[in-house]
């Protein structure tokens, strides 16, 4: 392939991934005028990483965690984004993504689908200590955003403080800085009442 | 400062930052249905720069380059965007964009404040290889919006092909890969007729 025919076919991908701003999370932005969209998310957790892997007990390459960040939710261009709190959703989500994987990732040159490809393999299975941070990091961020949005998205999908429990565990294991982090968050939505009262 | 005190403060800018998704560029997504977001400009610029990086003419070590991508316009919390083709908006932009600095990063610890201005200067400064590559990125994403956007943006602020060189010399001066890029573009907003015909 020449340069200028590769270059276009990477052109071609990047255009393509527009559509991850319209792909609408449950959760919204803080002044509650919309969802969050999957690359705000991603550039929110972007951040998340830089500032706090320095606080971790062990050691990452940021570098490596900042690419992880990047590309672990382009698969949700076409699987589309599954809710954490819908079973059914999660249930077939593993077998939608890696299909949604298979073809995405089929649309750049070899070399670059092949290292997308397994950076969200490596990412999906959170073994390295760059997935473990990663994954650990979009748990704190999709619960800080909804702290930060006032808890909307968990009144408005009747999730309880408890059922949260299943997405706080991991960062909570990881790390005693991430599991400070959560523990602040429980502790300033429990000051405000952000939970629904138990039904 | 104890690690609790000092992860309460990061958190607190991480929440702050949340105003990021709120400040809208000229350019819209590619559907047309708003404006792209700082956000999601930023998250798209590291997606560009991740996939382009091994393509350019000499070596860049790409966690530094993403770490200025996802700093580099922060300080627009505070000083809101400057369209880049508002000769009188960007007159004052340097000063504004320093005073917002001061009052961004002072936002952190002093160490973590430190380093996010010291990457914001060098971004702007743009002499390293990381901060050229990552300053060209800029110019390419943005460019390569308005294309995907069907030039809307350029219509409706009256700017033609001419003057969109302004922007895109500097990608073009900084390496042949991304001359090509641009190249591609011009090529396929031409035969698309995306600027309105000289005035």
């Amino acid at each position: 392939m020449s340069d200028t025919k590769r270059l276009g076919h990477i052109l071609d991908f990047l255009l393509l991934t527009d559509r991850f701003k319209t792909i609408e999370r449950k959760g919204y932005i803080a002044d509650g005028s919309r969802r969050e969209t999957d690359a705000e998310h991603t550039w929110h957790m972007g951040l998340f990483a830089l500032l706090l892997h320095k606080e971790l007990s062990f050691d990452v390459d940021i570098g490596h965690v900042l690419t992880l960040v990047l590309i672990h939710d382009l698969v949700e261009i076409h699987a589309g984004d599954t809710y954490a709190y819908d079973d059914a959703g999660c249930a077939g989500q593993a077998e939608r993504e890696a299909l949604a994987a298979e073809k995405l990732f089929a649309e750049l040159p070899a070399d670059l689908g092949a290292s997308l490809h397994d950076w969200w393999r490596e990412f999906e299975d959170g073994e390295t200590p760059e997935a473990r941070f990663a994954k650990a990091i979009d748990r704190v961020q999709g619960f800080s955003q909804n702290y930060n949005s006032g808890g909307r998205a968990w009144r408005e999908n009747g999730i309880s403080r408890e059922r949260t429990y299943q997405r706080t565990a991991l960062p909570i294991s990881v790390d005693p800085a991430l599991k400070a982090i959560i523990e602040e968050l429980y502790s300033r939505a429990d000051v405000e009442k952000l939970w629904p009262a138990k039904s």
